[in-house]
């Protein structure tokens, strides 16, 4: 089944393609390759989720912080690509999740936003590379930023 | 306008290329993209700029450190390829900025770097995808290191 | 010499291939380029090193950590592609120190992974651009994560 089929069967609705806080672009693509810049979990109406894993949030609602950020990137491809199936796979991510020194479950809030590229593109092309990591601050006090890297079809 | 005839027409004079800091090269080409290392802000008598956002230094100058760890790519740039005219896009930037808990303008800080490079490339090859972040500490107590991916001409 | 015959030569015996802690894949190859997610420091039966630096461990402590990272890369190199001889070049590194606010050693503490990868694939080929930062926390509390980019022979 391809992305655009799966993400209407799983009655997904995306978010408006994110704001951008910088001099920077969402989207570059150079050869097969787009980078994504780090995404925060931009909501409908364009604010910000905020606050810290091991503080401020649960676990639970910390996954479901970085499902909003995956929200977030479909919605940046899609605007980019015109199409998600232009999506040949993910290759990498990088998961910055913003908490307390003595937060140690990086993996598992993450997982909210692999489970959801996982449902989109399917286990193999919607399964990449993955670095999970905790920070001090991110921009906004936001409590994660992902970037990642995708193949796109020729 | 090209980058060298941009830099020449700004007055930037660039500062030598930056020394390093353990076992690996400030520059590593693999097809047409090079990788450079995470740069930090050398200033021209080989020292370091130091402190942390939040704490020791105001948001005006963590903008200048973030500008100068720009030159410092560029000098880095110059040196492998002879000319920065050989760039022909930058693709993306990690920036880590070395922060307090409650520091939030981690993408205004980082804003320092990213318009130098916009003067000098232009504001679409020297614009890419960006990830801006905090960090508890960086090596010798920079304020902000910077790692990017540039695009070369064939 | 070969990296395989380096690696014998150098007496180095390979941990068996590290767990995943999440959604993700340990290795993907697009085009000529392999992404490993970031790697943490497994022992041979299959328990974390854990612990900061500037608090928990030594810098030598903190070199072994990073080192033994290195050995988990090589072990997801050499299950992925048969065998290390298959790697033309070390392209880019991303560690990640966890530590206290005030290190600054954190170059010293990759070390102990580059200077692996150095020996087995020698001064050239198995150096490559780096970028070393600290961070307040990491999955499972353990003290060193690397994520590298190798180049794959055709």
């Amino acid at each position: 089944m391809s992305a655009e089929a799966k993400l209407e069967e799983l009655g997904i609705k995306l978010p408006p393609p994110p704001q951008q806080l910088g001099i920077y672009k969402l989207f570059v693509q150079t050869g097969n390759l787009a980078y994504l810049s780090g995404h925060g979990p931009f909501l409908d109406d364009g604010s910000l989720m905020k606050g810290r894993l091991g503080e401020d949030l649960s676990l639970e609602e910390g996954q479901n912080v970085a499902r909003q950020v995956g929200l977030n990137l479909l919605a940046t491809l899609k605007n980019e690509l015109g199409s998600l199936d232009r999506v040949s796979r993910l290759v990498k991510t990088l998961a910055l999740v913003n908490c307390t020194d003595d937060f140690y479950d990086h993996p598992a809030v993450v997982n909210g936003y692999s489970q959801l590229f996982a449902d989109v593109f399917g286990d193999d092309a919607g399964v990449g590379a993955r670095s999970a990591m905790g920070t001090n601050s991110l921009p906004g006090n936001i409590p994660v930023e992902i970037e990642i890297i995708v193949e796109i079809k020729d």
